[in-house]
């Protein structure tokens, strides 16, 4: 990470990260919502939107910071590198971003979120900024995000290793295909935050947006996805420090 | 753009965005039309279908023209690049690029398109051809297609800077993944047309084409899937110049 | 194709033609037959099927024969290239591989094929060897396979020429996501022959195997998905020595 | 093989194994269970979620072991190579990994899992482990598993001889693109162990772990996709041997 520029870390981190909870929100609203066209698109639209979202927000900012998206992702690199000097600048751009990405999600679909004022068809619409558990049981969302996270970092930190993904330009690809596959095999639980910035961010936004009926913002939930993919991360850095 | 020779460019473009154009009128008559295999496909054939003609159209267009495809992209790669003066090559070339692919669609689903007489199931065929609404409101439907184009071209600028992408010749596949992207999670609200000639070009094919019951052409919508994209291009290519 | 020997075509075309045939004979029985995890799966199963077959096909025959698994493919780049002499030797494997991989779907399927005897759920089973249109009209028909084949060998064609591609070994990969898109966007009307031996050799395997209640090999369309294709195949030949 | 040492092997191939029975396990509980985002997702996503599966997986076990995962594709590249001394090693890891994996994929799912209670909505649970064949069939079910392996291992086999895969570091992707396909093409009448640890690893686990109404572990079938895919691996190495 040190290879960059505090101006450009924090430049693309927070292009980046809007990009991927533009993205990212914007598939969720595009299934939920009503007056979508890709209404009820199923499970294989939101974690292909996500993934896609992985890398059109990962290719956009690697040229400035190396397109982490994710204090997750920056912790588990900042263990394996050693390299901490420039983790707050990192952090500060991911939560601006993921802010910035949840309005424009707002933005795209502002016709949709104001024709929610229908009191017979009005929805929560927390679901389309933060994730919400399927069951409410703090201790096993916990586990589930932990073990999501670690099943994001350490095949990230060890695709470093891999022979040509850097040199073809195609690790950001793997990246996103990876994010493809959490989010459809370790999704069903919690709706997969992998990354605090990404759960955080948006709930602000949701917190602040004047939207029809929106709901509540839980923030009672809110601690999960953010200590969650942290443990996660740290324990696989653990893992690739003593394997490889 | 100026190392392409303007027949080529020409040429380029039509055969780029004809294919383009064929792929994803095809695929809305493919989900939307009677007696086709695909019918209710869903949403992931839809946003497939138009990223997968991405890949055909760029791919195929690359070694002629560069692949734009889009009047919003290479306004984005003229802004950045500064070079002008191909510009209304490439546009023509788009123009009648998405005209012949219109042509081509219905040629392809004709047997489709001809059983459209019998009153009681007669749709309205313009949503084959070009993007409509879901809820008409100019304000909102122009926002909606200013973002989802600046998540169109300002990832395009960046992946020019992506170290490796155009030596292994996969930066077009990135590109059509994020159009499945951009389908999937903004596509939602106006059918995201994002490019001027894949909106307007179909839209004069279905205005002139003998297709029964064929209902309006919807001229009243057609400036917002111009002028969306192209304002998105242009604060896509802004933000570009200023942060990288 | 005269880099290789005809040995090599000819096993590398019945090995990678099986394989094709395998995986996109067996997803049309995955999809469509009783007792089958994959059941009403929908058109995406069916196009991701087609494409990877051509992926794990043309891969595996790529080091002895090129991998072009389909006469189309083969009259294109004989007429690109003017090799003409190992021609008969490419159909002849494609011929004999794609009745090949038709009898190995069989048995992958057989359970479910011989448990077709139930007169009140017996369905026909053509559809999962041989494409069937689904409005019989055969100019219409045949416009559709040769505009659909035309959108594959064209591409093919231009890949050729596409920096990079070849040298990362990522050729073959555009290649099958081009044939997702085909499917996705053009398989409504016919169900996407584009391959005179994706068609014949099924439909003999189909006219030989005992399996009950089969119903017709319907021979009356078999010469559409032979003679669309080549047609296809001669005119997207035909552009591509003009504009290129 | 025998450029990796013991300890490497081992702990690649526990790690890389039991990413990929977390991703497969956690892709059938996410469709399967009450209380998942994913429920009824469809064929589409479990193919995907295993396919993306061996890409965590193998990526991640790539550097260290080479990232087989599979005691059927072990045996195929020990035939091809004439390696056989290490080849117990990567076994170990593999079982082991696919033990881990699947307790990994409860501990995602505990919630899920631990709501199985309701003897009115109990459902069985060894679907989310182990395979189960539609139509129980032995001979066929044996036959479906030979063809299906078969399909994977001469396929990788040839990857290693096509120029620029493994330099580009996409040959795993591509590898990961053919399982998806043998998930949708013949996955249908078994459930496609197509791996023999990926199959007791995890009936193991469901035998072992404490789950309300669990339902049976269905040893009496376990034999079917351990010696399928063994058989089919042999089968394919020779063929391989022979035609290559």
């Amino acid at each position: 990470m040190d290879q960059f520029s505090n101006g450009d870390i924090f430049a693309g981190e927070i292009i980046g990260t809007a990009i991927l909870i533009l993205f990212g929100a914007g598939v969720c609203a595009a299934v939920n919502l009503r007056f979508s066209k890709a209404k009820e698109g199923g499970w294989i639209v939101i974690a292909f939107g996500w993934g896609m979202g992985v890398l059109a927000g990962a290719y956009t900012a690697a040229p400035l910071s190396g397109g982490h998206l994710n204090p997750a992702v920056t912790v588990g690199i900042a263990m394996d590198t050693g390299q901490w000097g420039k983790v707050p600048v990192y952090f500060l751009g991911q939560m601006i971003g993921a802010i910035i990405g949840a309005v424009l999600a707002w933005g795209v679909y502002y016709a949709q979120f104001t024709a929610n004022t229908d009191p017979e068809f009005a929805q929560d619409t927390l679901g389309n900024f933060s994730t919400i558990p399927e069951v409410r049981n703090p201790v096993a969302n916990l586990i589930t995000e932990v073990i999501a996270t670690m099943a994001l970092v350490l095949p990230v930190l060890a695709f470093g290793l891999t022979k040509g993904l850097g040199e073809s330009g195609t690790a950001t690809l793997i990246v996103a295909l990876l994010v493809v596959g959490i989010g459809l095999s370790l999704g069903g639980p919690t709706g997969y935050a992998i990354n605090p910035a990404r759960d955080l961010g948006p709930r602000i936004a949701h917190s602040l947006l004047p939207i029809p009926n929106k709901g509540t913002s839980d923030w009672g939930y809110a601690w999960v996805p953010v200590v969650g993919p942290l443990l996660g991360a740290v324990i696989a850095a653990g893992i690739f420090k003593l394997a490889y």
